[in-house]
């Protein structure tokens, strides 16, 4: 359909104006990440039409283009679940309020930020023709919590599917939305209602429940460096960073070009916390009967804005391959009907080449854009390889690529094509993680005393590598003071004497510390 | 992890007892399809592990095995959509009030059924420690509607999406959860939360959003047909059955088993109605000023029902290959140790076979579980096609092959499996879709005077094809004698003269009429 309406649209005059108005938009520069990180995190995500703010205070509506990558993350993510033994399933978005309450703790972190519903009825609002109200009549005898996350729902369903040993472990995973009132919002990365997956898993043992948070951690993290090529620290959370209701949490943390940190995935030991609070209980295989130990873990579309702020640049977004909707964009340079259909026919060549080889391919003749405009607009979204064809091109036998990470060009013979254009996005993938990762290890800063700690969190930023004495008081001393918190206890930690960066008593290892999003 | 519990627990007293419960649960059969007929199809999708009622009233929990249909639907629509040019993405589950009532039959229709969220904060209870309360200073300033379905949150999106006739179309589709609050609920049909996908397009002329809506109704039925294995019939909806909001709605009806219809999908053509209440004009090519044409379309799981009450047996569900998440089980038939490690060799071998053809076969070597037992719970779960592997067959080098649909058995040799079983996997799909067309086309019944009007659908149900004269007055007057409501104005109704079932008065076509889930 779109193709007919453009080739109608070459014969009116409104041809000229609407290009006018697409250069307009298109050579609106972004600002520079030097500028305003920030700014050009929310420039980049609405102008790449990856999301946008909706109508509803604080969610987002995520476009097609953002989309198409988050499904590239959610089919890579479930094949790895399956792998693993997991099922999905779907569990109600509603939480009665004396079920959400059973789990104090885990009640007690969210209740500041739920929605409720309370009526389910509207009617007609007798004071204002055309206008609804609240039925008060519907009023609902006990209030629903929108879903922050499923535990209480889940165990309270599960309750019902465990009687003995024989009925572990449960192992499920369910794609949804969930919904956390959050006062300060920002696309991706803070939304009221946002999509993740979550996994809640049900053991006979402690040891079993273990292994399972693990072994989630470790997915995850494999996950985020090989698909995404985000590099992550594995460690565990602080008892004032833990997941309410968790005895551990476990969490794989990102590097963002500020500085900055972001929680890309937490894993949950739950240990029989849920079980107690619903008294979920089994018979064991040796005659006893025991609460149910628990896991839950997720990950959410805030990985999106983790992509975003690691790998793109003052030009937009850089996306790996692996994510890419577009992997490689044909551009046609040309004068006449008669030189694109030249290039053409060489185009679709190149396009049946590499779309066999399972490479996405677009061939964009749009006939009222200009190509440097189509540069940009693929520029600024983040299409790893841009191949462009003009008629010196067709006389060679070649054709101009250009890498969208290092934005390099070359000139490669039509003929090498198929065989170079697959090692190369094996090869940008690659870079794209060694660039991330070299960023991430000379942004983690051993400090011995709190001097440079502020020091190199204000001039540098990155992880700081600090010795803590284990207090929560020192944790909160130092986040009031700096806005830095720990990040994880990384699994590498050695073990290792020192003096507490803040307090000065004695520690036994270091710990990650920085400002996160 | 499952494996070690189960040879664990093989070493302890608790099988026998297990053993019991298990033979208990599943010798208990279900109530017969004749007997009644709603309480096979309730016991039925729980036994078979398709979903349960959860503790919020009206809402489902769907497990795991019913998951994995209603996923393997997904990906076959999703599919399907991507191929005729629709992409994902993602709206907002909340609509504020006052974009709700925007489009004013479209609020009507739904205001009735709306779960509203007025408050964004729970607090503790100071009369009841560990109890939560809504918080009263957290009321919202205008209420939030969750979405029944989205038209109003999406077209109020679309109005800053769309300027000129460049813009269109926009072809977008949704995988999401909506909330309708049914005050009478049942599992799949009829839920207060449910998940489906729905299609919001937006076009340049009259033409292609009719074009469009008659696209995705035809995908609905190809794919309810020859995926599904249920036949439907494509038609119009009456003015009093249409979509609230709609101008024309398209839809595909099947017919169960008991002889009620169940609607299976609707697209729906919506005119300019949701571009005028939300105000979305574009530019047109010639340089005018129009407002933007609309479908919307979706299918639900719903589906779900569909798919149970189409194919379903008094043993249990009866599952077209296509939508089997197990194709083919395989069960060893042995005494003691050696004779089972003899059978797995080449129930293994059979197993990579099938594999390799890409069939999803299951090994079940449970030793805790009986055959018997494995066959009566395969059955009820719908497996297509169940090998026994017993002592003697292995002599013989063959196999017992079991077909779900006809509950005939033949032995086939081990060397025939692999050509055989792909071929009759697909026999199956189309014998179940033969079956099911032969019982529409038998319960379709012209009735031309009210006396069989009402007789044919008490004692034979089914669709009853009548001339009616036009008018909403008659509709609802047949409705409140007879329950019957009119499905559909199929497609291929031609024009006759005639005279009404019920007033007498002239009509120029038949139509469909029945009660209907």
């Amino acid at each position: 359909m779109q193709t007919k309406i453009i080739s109608f649209a070459k014969e009116t005059n409104l041809q000229n104006t609407t290009d006018k108005i697409c250069a307009k938009n298109m050579s609106k520069k972004l600002t520079k990440r030097s500028e305003d990180y920030s700014k050009w995190y929310n420039e980049l995500v609405t102008r790449a039409d990856l999301a946008e703010n909706s109508a509803v205070r604080g969610c987002m509506v995520i476009k097609p283009y953002g989309f198409a990558i988050w499904e590239k993350m959610q089919a890579e993510l479930d094949k790895k679940f399956k792998a693993t033994g997991h099922q999905n399933a779907y569990f109600p978005l509603f939480v009665p309020k004396s079920l959400f309450e059973a789990e104090e703790k885990n009640a007690e972190g969210f209740a500041k930020e739920c929605a409720v519903v309370t009526h389910y009825r509207l009617k007609n609002n007798p004071d204002e023709k055309g206008k609804l109200m609240v039925d008060p009549e519907a009023k609902l005898e006990e209030e629903l919590v929108v879903r922050p996350t499923s535990e209480a729902i889940i165990w309270n369903t599960y309750k019902n599917w465990i009687q003995s040993y024989r009925d572990l472990p449960i192992l499920i995973n369910q794609w949804a939305n969930v919904v956390r009132w959050e006062m300060r919002t920002r696309l991706f990365l803070r939304t009221a209602e946002f999509l993740w997956q979550e996994g809640h898993t049900a053991h006979a043992t402690e040891q079993e429940a273990m292994d399972e948070t693990l072994l989630i951690n470790n997915l995850y993290a494999d996950f985020v460096e090989n698909f995404m090529a985000i590099p992550v620290i594995k460690g565990v959370k602080t008892e004032s960073e833990r997941f309410a209701g968790a005895v551990e949490t476990h969490c794989i943390e990102a590097l963002m070009q500020d500085g900055k940190a972001l929680q890309a995935g937490t894993s949950h030991f739950l240990g029989q916390n849920f079980a107690q609070a619903f008294d979920v209980k089994f018979a064991t295989a040796t005659g006893g009967l025991d609460h149910v130990w628990a896991t839950s873990w997720g990950v959410s579309t805030r990985l999106m804005g983790a992509l975003i702020m690691t790998h793109s640049d003052d030009h937009g977004l850089v996306l790996p391959p692996n994510l890419a909707p577009i992997q490689v964009v044909i551009v046609p340079i040309y004068k006449g009907q008669e030189q694109l259909e030249e290039i053409s026919k060489v185009a679709h060549q190149v396009q049946e080449q590499l779309s066999a080889k399972g490479i996405a391919v677009k061939y964009d003749d749009r006939d009222n854009v200009k190509p440097g405009l189509k540069f940009n607009d693929y520029e600024l979204k983040g299409v790893p390889l841009r191949i462009a064809i003009g008629p010196k091109d067709l006389e060679k036998g070649q054709v101009e690529l250009a890498r969208r990470d290092t934005l390099s060009k070359s000139f490669v013979p039509q003929e090498e094509l198929a065989t170079q254009i697959p090692a190369l996005l094996e090869e940008i993938q690659e870079a794209l993680f060694t660039r991330a990762l070299r960023f991430r290890e000379e942004h983690i800063t051993p400090v011995d005393d709190f001097e440079s700690f502020q020091k190199v969190l204000n001039e540098k930023g990155g992880f700081l590598s600090a010795h803590w004495d284990g207090t929560a008081e020192t944790e909160e001393a130092i986040k009031k003071k700096t806005k830095a918190t720990i990040r994880c206890i990384p699994y590498t930690s050695k073990e290792e004497s020192g003096l507490c960066v803040y307090s000065g008593k004695p520690s036994n290892q270091r710990v990650l510390f920085a400002k996160a999003y």
